[in-house]
């Protein structure tokens, strides 16, 4: 109510996992020190075993290379990516925490109009802890945050909202666009602040970027799966979109919503777009088939969990994409393995089944 | 494209109307002068109609109170409220013009946060020129803005986009809330410039406020119709919100595009909330119903006008929610009229069918 004491945002610091796919920058941790060094950070290397990570003192971390991961989960890591970012979905199954956030080491501490350092993390927990409203679109954006609500016309049985189960954050600067956009606009720079945060509605898709993200690992955790990019596999930077596509049919189904808007980081330098060209080919033609899929799924109402509804998905996969090419039959058994490991890691009354490594 | 020279926006000053109900406040005109000087006015007056509304000199407009609304429609004229702003529809019948900006008369011009007063007219231009991205969510938002475009993950086949039918502006200071909201919270006012235009995507409904709104009426104008409201009907401020619902789920049925964001207008003053109670009152009750009712209408393929469009949700109203209140059945009776009385004043090769009065 306007003009009630703000109440603080909690910082969740025993709940919250903060996952990072390898840093080949230093000055990233430097940067973000006086907002991570409070939490627990998992870093999963996506390269070369035998390079050394180096993490600056006074930090709080776990570190997995490509030898942890197969020793933790020895056949079913096959369905871990190698030599590519989709690797941090590792780091998601091992923590044991309410919450993750991830970021990519290329994004850096972005300012606010007012010149002030954007404290991204505060802004995901803030936008995690608040209800969402994917049945019916709110005109003045969250209706949760200070200074907004309701308006006229929304119906009062929707205003409770439903849990948020994911935070999408995005980036000034270099904004995440895909090769042919790079390569057409190489100047494109994002310098726009748009001060929102809003649910995106039941039944529409969106591409999630895994650059700026937050979830509740409890609630959805189970579908964030990177699926299978880089090392031996014909595509790349599909990672976080094929997540996203399984995440929002699942929330959808669920009754759990999506955000995304603030909070902003820096993205600091775009990736070279001949390799993203090269990368992304096959999915720029995969897309046009896999979006109308994930568009048209139904999920049975026995899918009452993550897991029966992921498992139920990687059934439809083998069967709708898998005519698109062979790619997508070895993805759908890669989601299945991916559950067998979350569940094995992840058992009811288990707590510390992973042996960390510092 | 970045560093391309930004192209100007053309004025259609001959294309595009503006409809006003009733002008209280003589501030209104003078105050929007150098926005609205060169564009036709269309008032109509929801009062009185011995009353006279005085336009200051300079302005080009036609005048219609209830007497000329009952001469130009003869019995066709019940399907227009009276004694209510709802009666601004009457405006969109007799435009001859291909777009519509309609505003109310406490609404000023805006400063965005750089203090220079907003052309709110020539962002609705923008918004209504670009196209609208209802099948896929861009989380840049609209993509067809300076500086932005579509993401990585956007599927190329749909960035041409759809014609956008509906600009929905929005409004600092005093925020559009309902009655029950106005009394929880009566000093809360819009301060938040979201500088955005988003398109809403297809499937999901919104609540569509009158106050500051345009239009493309060749697509949309025969579903603009803000229903029965005011003088001898059981509920106010709900003829927004029904043209909404109903533009919405046509728009959707026949692929075009509604944006909202952008521009903010100032809404200098809130109306009484107990007054907007007792106008209310039943629509906070008939929206729980209205709104699944809406949620789910599905209009079939032969709906190729939005004309048919029209008639066939006139029938499913009368069928699913006169049983709701006997009211229904008289709106949709006044559906069917509306239509009537928009294809006669509107009939094709004729064009100036309508004795205009100043």
């Amino acid at each position: 109510m306007a003009g009630a004491p703000v109440k603080p945002t909690p910082l969740l610091k025993d709940e919250l996992d903060i996952v990072i796919p390898t840093i080949r920058n230093l000055d990233f941790l430097e940067m973000w020190r006086p907002f991570f060094e409070q939490y627990h950070l998992i870093i999963v290397q996506d390269g070369d075993p035998s390079k050394t990570i180096k993490v600056p003192e006074g930090f709080d971390y776990e570190l997995y290379n490509r030898n942890d991961i197969n020793r933790i989960l020895g056949p079913k890591a096959s369905c871990i990516s190698f030599k590519d970012s989709a690797c941090r979905c590792f780091g998601y199954m091992v923590s044991k925490k309410k919450y993750i956030f991830t970021i990519d080491d290329d994004c850096f501490v972005a300012k606010d109009p007012s010149d002030k350092d954007i404290n991204a993390l505060e802004q995901h927990i803030k936008n995690l802890l608040s209800p969402a409203t994917p049945h019916f679109f709110n005109t003045l954006y969250d209706p949760y945050r200070e200074g907004a609500d309701f308006v006229r016309g929304y119906p009062f049985s929707l205003r409770e909202g439903v849990p948020t189960a994911v935070s999408h954050g995005l980036w000034l600067n270099i904004p995440d666009y895909d090769a042919p956009t790079q390569l057409v606009k190489p100047r494109e720079r994002n310098s726009r602040y748009v001060d929102a945060v809003l649910t995106i509605p039941k039944g529409t898709l969106f591409p999630m970027c895994g650059m700026n993200l937050a979830f509740n690992r409890e609630l959805i955790g189970p579908a964030m799966y990177f699926g299978l990019m880089g090392d031996g596999q014909p595509i790349g930077r599909y990672d976080d979109m094929w997540a996203g596509w399984c995440v929002k049919v699942i929330c959808d189904h669920l009754g759990w919503g999506v955000k995304t808007g603030l909070p902003y980081i820096w993205h600091s330098k775009a990736s070279n777009p001949f390799v993203n060209l090269k990368k992304e080919y096959k999915g720029i033609f995969w897309q046009e088939e896999i979006i109308p899929f994930f568009q048209s799924v139904v999920l049975p109402k026995e899918c009452t969990t993550v897991q029966k509804c992921y498992i139920e998905l990687s059934k439809l996969v083998k069967e709708k994409l898998g005519p698109v090419d062979p790619y997508f039959l070895k993805l759908s058994e890669a989601m299945v393995t991916w559950i067998e490991a979350w569940d094995e890691l992840n058992s009811a009354g288990e707590d510390s089944n992973v042996p960390a490594k510092k």
